[in-house]
Order: structure tokens, then sequence, then C-alpha cells
């Protein structure tokens, strides 16, 4: 995903031509003359690709991808078993996405989607030290320009996060605590993961099932705007409706 | 309420002629010759006032009361400090709940909604046990006839829990991890406790910011039936429909 | 138990002539002309067997016992599915340890180590409840005649709670949080509940591993001065003596 | 910090001469000819450094710096208000820890005692991913040469967190959890946070008294080798070396 406009054209072609229900797209892309630089999302030259993202009204997958370049050789080279999950991904995509925040991005597409995995690349381990940073340091010094809401805020509206490759109980009854099971998506980060392991960990979770069904199928349905699942509908389906009648 | 007949034709007076929402009453009466015998509504006797409380569909708080009696003489005059808040009230109450789960009245009545206070009365504490007992060892014995679904189906569909009276905020988050922050509601416990006590401990509960609107404002609404509130509503009224409308 | 003398001598004679490392003893017993009166053991009365405990420098644990008599007939005879563990259980021994709370059982013996099962029979759930009604209600009124400390100073110095019967991990979770790691026994309920059952559930918690050793088996050697385990101390030994140099 | 063995005799000569009682260091140091590169401590020629540490038997706190350089530019400059606080110094903390973990720095000095700030920068959210990954995907693939033991396993005999500039109840009890509070120490983060803002969260702190003595002063007299506290060692300096002596 290098040009904005060719990105949102190839997207609005795989949604209206092919049904994709969303885009999943890897933290930044190489660029720069010897493809040591990298592209960000998350300036205004991009905007007319969350435009469209919004226009059709599709959620967008935020995925990690490998250090390369410089980067790589100055911070992770001597420390290669880090590379990957045990801790370059979440920097990579909690930087792009804190990135898409300070610099307006959900200011200016107030209805975007993102998804990210990981139960959340970090942030919601530090949701209070951030909205305290952001709220009583930095927008006295200007950040209010271009993030006019909370941290708290955009993880209500715009942003969900998955259990992929994330299988430990006490992480996600944290992570309902901070951002709330209505924003939580059951994923399992194939091919990192199991099918199996994931599926496993999470029929076991002790947690209430009203927020487990939630968790496991409602959330993504309407997110995504699924049917009927195809045969995990039987039980559940009228309840559910009941629910969101309710609230 | 000491005949389901009355109780029903007045709580149907009440919520009819004069707009109730509820029913608030207190956990047995007394009875017998000498007043010593307790009235519970666990029976069938008082199906005709349950069916009455789903029919006029509104919920019925089952509130505690002192012990009385030979059963105050035997286990709690020698212990007189332990008379009330302290312990005596939750005894009350979750006997009296799941009396009502055991002796079928949630089977009889799926509709029907009971409040109950102090974050449940203990019952939370203990659902993976009562769960493991109901399930593995009595359902086998006969329990089955009575209480066709689980003690967590009915915590799901029946029942609700108050924060009055237990202002702490461990208690509150494993009860939303126990029984979900969708069936919680704020609740004080005036005169037991003050107002200002209540609301300041809840201002100050670190709690993303979905459940803390649910369990301020938004599930008594509903559960209640209620409509705007008076200055509450500017903020917020819009997402909570748009919740409303995705789940 | 019914005699205090009696049980005090019985406790001495298996302690000193047989190394037993504690008492297990039933919640109440029958007494009075037709058996339907209950003995608690909070009276002054039993100050001569406490003393003889704490002398002895053994654990005490209080375990329940079926309802019966009036008491059975008048709360639980129409609730039957209720009796035991579900419910009628942590009535008793909660009503029980929270008499020998108030009635100034702990303040006369300090140093009485007392152990209940279930994870505290519902009492950590309330504590702060508890505590509220005690310290800012109750005191003022009397209550501090009896009850000098607080019922979280017990609960630090007095009193240990054991998972027997209550293999749920955000119950655990919760407790660590109230009442604190360092006074969790791990317990099974045996023949309550099966040995399989309780290993499996403890071995797959979730928790680190420092408040795990603990739990398992370092908190039951301190407490009933057990020497070496026969197979488990490899590991472990040197880090638990470390820490306990440390702390 | 440029040079292991210059860095060692100064370490000397402030414990041994002055008395400090361990050493905060910033985040890698600047190097190379145009200052661009970054000098990391966990590579092998910083042995002669870490082994002074441990042979002064003090603490090392591994304080965060901001970006520089070519790193800056690339990352930072265009998202500026995540420089700091808000997230770059986790990034560098949670990568230099990671990077001694994984590069050996506690196997070859297994006594060695780090210290990081804000509540673990952001590792605890990790623990079960990391753990995943270096135990059956990277350990198989080599790994294991570097890293014998567990992430857990540093984290319990190594590593300890403070909650500078973390005042969140629900991320502290997650890492209760986590990584058990006896590694946990209160601490501010001043001048970045004030010593009120800091203590008043504190004390509000809902959690069991003996963790959170633990917490407050315990901990950290043990590990800094402090005497009595000046006014705070009256109520409960006898129970903690009675609880030292338990354990």
């Amino acid at each position: 995903m290098h040009d904005p406009n060719e990105a949102a054209a190839e997207l609005r072609r795989c949604v209206t031509q092919y049904g994709f229900k969303g885009a999943l797209v890897n933290d930044t892309q190489r660029a720069g003359p010897d493809g040591d630089d990298m592209i960000f999302y998350d300036g205004p030259e991009w905007d007319v690709f969350w435009s469209t993202v919004t226009a059709l009204d599709v959620p967008f997958y935020l995925h990690p991808r490998n250090p390369t370049g410089t980067l790589h050789d100055k911070l992770w080279a001597k420390r290669k078993w880090l590379v990957g999950p045990p801790l370059s991904f979440a920097h990579g995509v909690s930087l792009h996405l804190l990135g898409m925040v300070t610099n307006g991005v959900f200011d200016r597409h107030p209805a975007l989607q993102i998804v990210i995995g990981h139960l959340g690349e970090h942030i919601p381990f530090d949701l209070w030290r951030i909205n305290h940073w952001f709220e009583d340091v930095k927008k006295p010094l200007g950040l209010k320009e271009t993030c006019k809401q909370t941290i708290r805020y955009y993880f209500e509206k715009n942003i969900w996060i998955t259990t992929s490759g994330h299988f430990s109980s006490p992480t996600l009854q944290y992570c309902i605590s901070e951002v709330g099971a209505d924003r939580i998506l059951f994923s399992i980060d194939y091919p990192f993961e199991s099918f199996g392991d994931a599926c496993q960990w999470f029929d076991g979770v002790e947690l209430n099932d009203v927020d487990k069904r939630k968790i496991a199928k409602g959330n993504a349905r309407n997110l995504f705007k699924l049917g009927a699942f195809k045969d995990a509908d039987v039980d559940h389906a009228e309840g559910e409706k009941a629910a969101a009648a309710k609230l």
C-alpha cells in the first residue's frame, strides 16, 4: 500500500465487486530511494484512503510487519530473538496506531473502524498513562489541535482489539476492564498460531456468557456485518437480538 | 406481602394507575400462629403474583429484612453485630433468591426480572461452586426437574445486581467478570448509605467508559423503561443509541 | 466438640502424643434437651480451648456441617437443593467465624490461626462492606468493646482461606487481591471433590509463579510447620528460603 | 555510561565511598562517529560492569531516555506527541531489558537485580505471549543458548517493576497477578509526576494490607537494604519481621 489513491481504488474494487468485508494491511511500507524509509498511513495524504474506507463502511486491520533497513540494524539485529511476536510487532503497530490518533486521523474520519491484534499491541496496558500525558501535559502544549478527543474515546468509538496470538486469560480480563467486552474480537493469528490452541484456550476462559458470546462472535458479526453463522446460531441468536434491542 | 392474589392486585393498581416502574419488597414475611414462621415467595402458590409481574413487564427488587423469631434467637441474638448489612441481609436474600432458582420460579416465569442489591448478596462469589454442584451433583439427583437452566443462565436472563451499599472497586470488577456489565445497576442503599459516598466512589471507579455508562444509567434506563434523564443525557445519548443499534 | 475442657485435653493429646498438625472441627454441635440448639465456639466459655490451641501453636480448621432441627425445617427443608456446598455451608461458617470476630475471640487470642475453606465462605466478597459497617456504624454503637481491630486485620493475622471445593480462577484472583496470596492455601475438599479436578484446575491457573508456589505449598508448609515435601522440593526450596530471608 | 570498566569503577566508588544504594542509568548512550549509534548494555563487553553491580550487591534502575538521531527522525519526528512517557520510553526500555534477557545477561549474572519503571514498560502485558514465543518457537531455533530460563523466571528472580508514572489501579492489580506483589515497588517518577498525585492515588488503592505494605515500603527496604524508616515503622515493623520469619 504505497499510493493512497491506488489503495482507495483497490479497496473499493475488492469490497464492491468481490464482497470483501474489510481490509488487512501491513504496518508501514518500504519507501525512499534505497527502500530505507517507511510509509506510515497517519499523514494527511492518506485522507483520501480513509475517506474511502469509511464510505465503504468496512473495518481496517492494521497488521504488524518485520523491521527493515537502518531501523532493523540499529535496534533489532543484535536482539534478533525479539523480532516479530515477542516485541517488534507491538512496537510497530502501537507507534502507528497512536500516530493516527495524535495526527488527527480519527478526528477527520470519526466513523473509521481500526482493528489491531494481540489484545491491543500493548496500548491497553498504558491507557491511564497515555491519557494522563495526552490530557494533562501535551494538550496544553498543542496536542489538542490534532487530537480533539481522549485516547479512551478513540478506543470506544474507533478501535477494536483482537485476541490474536495472545491466549492469556488475565490479560483478556484486564482488557475487558480497560476497553470493554463490546470492543474485543476473538481471533487466532493463523498461521502464527494454531486454531486448536486458540479455541481450546477461549473455550476454557472463565467469563460470564454474555461477554463471552460477544467476544466469540457477536461483536465480529456486527463489525463485519455478517449474517447468521453456519452452525453456531441455534441457541443464542434470539438472546442476542433481544439484548441488542434492550440496550 | 402475605397473600399472592392481593399482592398481584395491588401491584397491578400501582403500575397501571400510578405509573410505578416496578416493585421493591422485603425478603420474607412473618407468618404462622405466633408469627414465627416465614413466607417465602418461591413456592407455586406465588405463581399468580409472578405472572402478574411479568404481565405488567416490571422488575421486582428483593430487599433484605432483619431476622426475627426463633431464627433470630438461635443464630443472631448472640452475634448481634452481624444483623443487617454485615451478614444477615445477604444470608436472607441469597437463600430466598436461590430458592426461587431451584424451586422453578424462573422456569415457570422466564421473563421475570429480579433485582438484588449489594452486588448480588454473595452469590456472584460462588457462581462456579453453585454451578458445579447444581450441574454435576444435584441435577443427576433430581434438581433438573425444577431448575432446567444453569445458575449462570438465570443470572444472564432474569437477575440484576446493584452496587447498593457495596462501594468496592475490586468487587465490582469481579462482578463485571462473573455476571457482566450489562446486568449491573448503580444504586446507593439510601438511607443506609449516603448519596455522596456512593457517587464519589462510582465517579472514581477506573473502568472503561462504555461499561461505566451502562452501569451508571444505561442499564437502569432499559430495565425500568425510563425516558431521557434530566441533565445527564446531553453528551452520550447519541453514542448509546448508536451502540444499541450496532449490538 | 461439646465441652471446652474435654476438647482442649483431647487436642493436647492428639498434638503432643500423635503429632497432629492441627484440628479440623465441624461448624456447631447439636445441644439442648431435644438436640435443637447449637453450640457455637465464639463465647467466653471456649477461651480455655482457644488458649490450648494457641499454646500448642497449631491451626484450627472450621469445617461446615449440615443444618439440623428447627433451623433446617424453617429455612432449608423447602429449598433442599441448597443444603451443603451450594449455600448452607457458607451460611453456617461465615456466621460462626464472624461471630468469633465480633465476640472478641481473636482479641483474646491474638495468635489464634483459623482456616476456612471454599475461598473464605463468601466473606472475602464483602470485606469492604463488612469493614464499612463494623468501623463506621457499629463501632460507634459499641462493637469496639469486643472487636478492637478491623476485619481486614483479622484476615491478615488470624484467618487463612483455602481453595477447597472452589476451583474458579476469577474468584481466586479476586481473593488474592482482597486477602493476599500469603494467606491462601491450595486444598481439595475430598471426598466432596476429586484430587484430579482440583489439581488439573490449579495447574492451569494463570498466576505468577511466586504466588502460585506460596498457595500450592509454601504457605501450608509454614502454617503446619511441615518439613521438606517428598517430591516437590527439589527445584524451589532454595528459592523459597532466599525469598523468606529477603522479606 | 560509555565504557564498562570506567562505569564499574565509578559505581564502586559511589557505593563504597558514598553509600549509594544502587545505580540509575539512562537507556542507551549516543555513540559512533556522528553520535547516531547507540550503546546498549546487553552485550558481553558489559559483563565487567554487571559483575561489579552484583559484587556490590546493589540494584540497577534502567531509566528511559529520548530517542535521538536517525531513529528519532524515521520513527518519532512526525509523531512528536508520542516521544517520552506516552510511548517512546516504553519502547526503549522494553527493547533494552528484553535484549538483556535474550542476550544472556541474567544467565551470566544470576544475582543481578534490575528495576524498571512504569509498571514494567509494557512487558507484563505480554508475559504470556513472550513466554509462548520464547519457549515454543524461538528456543527450538537456538534462543536456549543465551536464555536458559523462562521470561517469568527472570521476572521472579532478577527484575523489579515500579509504579512510577503509572497510577492506575487496574494496571497495578493486573501486575500483581502477573509478576506478584513481592516484586513491585511504589515509586513516583518525580519530576515527571508530583508526589501528591502519586501518594493520593496509592493511598486509595483498594488492596489487601499485606501486599499494600510490601509495595509501599517493605520490598524497597529489602531491595535497597534500608534500615528503619523515619516515621512509618511504628505500627508494622513487628508484623513485617514476623511475616518474613514465617515465610
